[in-house]
């Protein structure tokens, strides 16, 4: 008879569902007099943040809302938008951030797609939001947030019916019974991401992986006691990398930033005493740009996570003189963000500086919670020899790997291939295990750090009606890191130029989807009639040589 | 129709069955040169860790040795006790550690209990597995542990037919594919502990729980990149309170420690750098209490976790004087160990030392990976009010609770009450939520941070042919905390002393649980003839004061 281990039951005592709304709760009991949000001259502790997320939690459950269902917010991040991280779990519900620079026509996909029982929106996105709400079939319920610190910017008027977000909080009940789920693997949030699709694809978070995420995150970012954090990522973007519930978690001050703006955030990060902070290379590229006597210099040293295109070496040696101590990761959306990241071995330190920015640039070795990160050849289905050369896809396995795709069955299975996740990127492992990429998944294009779907443009080419076929590839850009670049086929008998192309495109997408360039004439294709990229991406790379 | 969350299923991409053995794994990938363990003039990586780990695994598979088998391991904190941690749960085993100071009674009866099927002995316990084995039932493989640094030591000659570890470790295929279990519910360990009967109860840990304490540990004892630790806590001790895991996790340098010696500490401490260790108070005061010319003191300070009674005040300034970080914690064997801590406050700091030493001697608040630790009035079942004087029972709910009592329903149900674990240890929450100890479950005697069990003492006094009746209770003691006070009604017409009894109890069970003082003479009871043991322990309040 085998011993009995396995009849030993999980009960309510010893077996409690992860979620990160539990580090929010412990944070306040244990360090409620700290500040925990900062935003212009206001504060608030973790004791008041709990409170008004408890309140919010519960006028969204008097609303009937509740398990699966969601809650939209299209905002800056303001105090809000980091209370919508706790308030909205609190109640059950998911919580779906939506990208503020996204065009009225894919706010409203999204909305119904995600089925939204309410949309939390700031007023400086007034015109976007009720554009959207005209061609909705959803009607979620609107919340609006007035901001008193956008006083310079224009202020709309606000032309429906809305439920002023301090009204959540004042009518909810501070003692309201919030749960955490019954189940860990419960929605938490809903990602839009540009995929390789015209439409956006809806990443579905649980509450385990956001709660791993954050534990993960403090072990390899080595993140100490109470960090200073300034929230310059945007929280639309993988839940602001999950850094909202890891800093619940380490008790930290999270700064709030409505807008980024170079020359200011010196002074911000001086003003607040700044430990760290994440940005996409973009962000450094802008500070490194600042006029030299707006720039600061740090110590200690303040820790600073990028993610996408490593950054340029020029950059990188603006970085340490700053007194910044870059960490470069790789992630995706699908994988909430961070899970691999380039971390320093003390081998590196006696190398040049030229050989460190080169390792460092690397996408690097698996975070602690991340299980596997392999290379394959999508062919063989075998992993790449660790030669720094051969080429394959990089595969995921671990918990913080989305649950799926939203009403999406074909991109779901697409996405996973046996035990793992296929990221669509390519890249190669060097004999130190480190994974460096080499190509992006072919299309998608990344802007400053905003991803662009190339099939969404061509799509929105495709209804100028002189356009006969159109291909839109990354064209290297000194400022975006990417734009999109446009090969357009004019149908026979039409003319147009390349500035009403990328006008046509300005007035019928997201504005920072329009190609920057517009190259006209015959597209290379397969014997099967696919159009060849890679020819185009060989013609772009010309095309910037030649400038 | 409710929108689809709930539909998008787990997969092996997405779900990964938490486990610590995936620090392992980890670290030795990403920071494989690193020294991993040091032990005498030994050294070892992590990646050659991973490696003798892989073949020990693969060397108990080859014996059908995997999912609920019982692994024992009875030794001292030397490297193989580290390897045993994670080999045993890579080959899908239960890992049983045994505490070192056990009589060979009690040793057969833990063996039997667990169906052992391996036990792995050091050498220098060879007498008590010896004598343990003809006792015994079960007759598990032998594998010795023999310790080329325990040359000082008497050498038993091994009288059995034994397998030597590094058998285990040569005969191993280091490609053996081990692989995480398929359920974080699985059983990794088994910790008997002395509860409130004579016999110990088997407390089984489970992956989850083992994966969780790790990060939640790091999170709030804030352990930086690659800490130096000392083990002096005995691995025997809820698997060393969870720091093999920890310290893999972190890609620590592990320092193995065969017999703590005061006076050799402060050198081991200086020696390898030492960043953190853990003691029980005990160890704090013996190193307090080391000669002053072999007192070191360190800069930065070292960071010590200690669990058990609070130190004394005195102790807590030498600690301060040597440049130690003490921090005060608590748990049980049941809970993993500690999982609440006295975390330091920013306000403690304009306070005076001794005002200080009052505060951090508090057993404190959570960690982070602690879902709820309450003081419930075990009448009301209602929560004691924060006044830091009414009196109540400690209840913990978290994933780092046990699975329950091995083969001991009984036992299991009672310790479980409602969704919490009750922990027997009487406690106040003070007003800023900081809970105190204020007595520990009255038949427990802690005893130089081992357990001592009243009723086992009171059932080996009972096989004394003088002795009527017996009741054993804790007597204040300054070098050992606590020992067992034994009070006698001897039968009639029969005669003894305290000092026969006291060597009739040091012969028929471990010399360490013996009575350090008896008192004779009537026993007082309640009207249902009950033992009073609470007027027992007024008695042994006069006997301690009048001293």
């Amino acid at each position: 008879m085998p011993i009995e281990y396995q009849q030993l039951p999980r009960s309510g005592a010893n077996h409690v569902p992860l979620s990160p709304v539990s580090f929010l709760d412990r944070t306040a009991d244990v360090y409620g007099h700290h500040t925990a949000l900062v935003y212009q001259s206001n504060s608030w502790t973790w004791s008041q943040v709990r409170e008004r997320c408890i309140r919010v939690a519960h006028s969204l459950s008097e609303r009937g809302i509740g398990p699966n269902d969601t809650v939209s917010v299209f905002a800056f991040n303001t105090p809000e938008m980091f209370e919508s991280h706790f308030s909205v779990p609190m109640a059950g519900a998911v919580l779906n951030t939506i990208n503020t620079r996204l065009d009225a026509d894919t706010v409203a996909y999204i909305l119904d797609h995600a089925e939204s029982k309410m949309v939390i929106v700031d007023r400086g996105l007034w015109p976007v939001i009720d554009e959207a709400l005209k061609s909705c079939s959803q009607q979620p319920e609107i919340v609006l947030i007035d901001d008193a610190f956008a006083a310079g910017e224009e202020q709309y008027e606000v032309t429906r019916k809305v439920t002023p977000y301090e009204d959540l909080v004042a009518s909810g009940n501070p003692d309201y019974a919030w749960a955490l789920p019954t189940d860990e693997w419960q929605a938490i949030s809903l990602n839009y991401t540009s995929g390789t699709t015209g439409r956006p694809k809806g990443v579905v978070y649980h509450h385990r992986g956001s709660y791993l995420m954050t534990m993960g995150t403090i072990a390899s970012w080595n993140i100490p006691h109470r960090p200073r954090y300034l929230y310059s990522v945007p929280m639309f973007h993988c839940n602001g990398w999950g850094h909202a519930w890891t800093m619940a978690a380490k008790a930290g001050t999270v700064v709030c930033l409505r807008a980024f703006e170079p020359s200011a955030f010196f002074d911000l990060l001086e003003q607040h005493h700044i430990t760290h902070f994440g940005g996409a290379p973009i962000v450094l590229n802008m500070l490194a740009g600042v006029p030299k006597e707006q720039q600061k210099t740090f110590d200690p040293k303040i820790q600073v996570m990028t993610a996408g295109a490593p950054p340029p070496a020029a950059v990188l040696e603006s970085m340490s003189r700053f007194g910044f101590e870059v960490m470069h990761v790789y992630g995706l959306t699908e994988t909430y963000g961070h899970i691999l990241q380039a971390a320093p071995q003390a081998s590196w330190q006696g190398k040049s500086e030229a050989e460190q920015a080169e390792l460092k640039s690397r996408q690097g070795v698996r975070f602690a919670m991340t299980e596997a990160v392999k290379v394959f050849d999508q062919d063989s289905g075998q992993q790449v020899p660790a030669d720094g050369e051969t080429i394959g896809e990089i595969r995921i396995r671990g918990n913080t790997v989305m649950k799926g795709y939203l009403k999406n069955k074909e991109a779901t299975d697409e996405a996973f291939v046996g035990d793992y996740f296929a990221s669509g990127d390519l890249a190669v492992v060097h004999s130190d295990g480190y994974i460096q990429v080499k190509d992006r998944a072919k299309d998608i294009i990344i802007s400053g750090g905003e991803n662009i779907s190339s099939v969404e443009v061509e799509n929105t080419l495709y209804k100028h009606p002189a356009v006969g076929e159109a291909a839109v590839v990354a064209m290297p850009d000194e400022t975006w890191g990417e734009v999109p670049c446009a090969f357009v086929e004019l149908k026979a008998d039409h003319q147009c130029t390349d500035t009403e192309l990328m006008s046509f495109c300005a007035d019928n997408m997201a504005r920072f989807k329009r190609p920057k360039k517009v190259v006209f004439g015959a597209l290379p294709k397969t014997a099967t009639g696919k159009i060849q990229k890679t020819v185009l991406r060989e013609k772009v790379r010309d095309i910037v040589q030649s400038v």
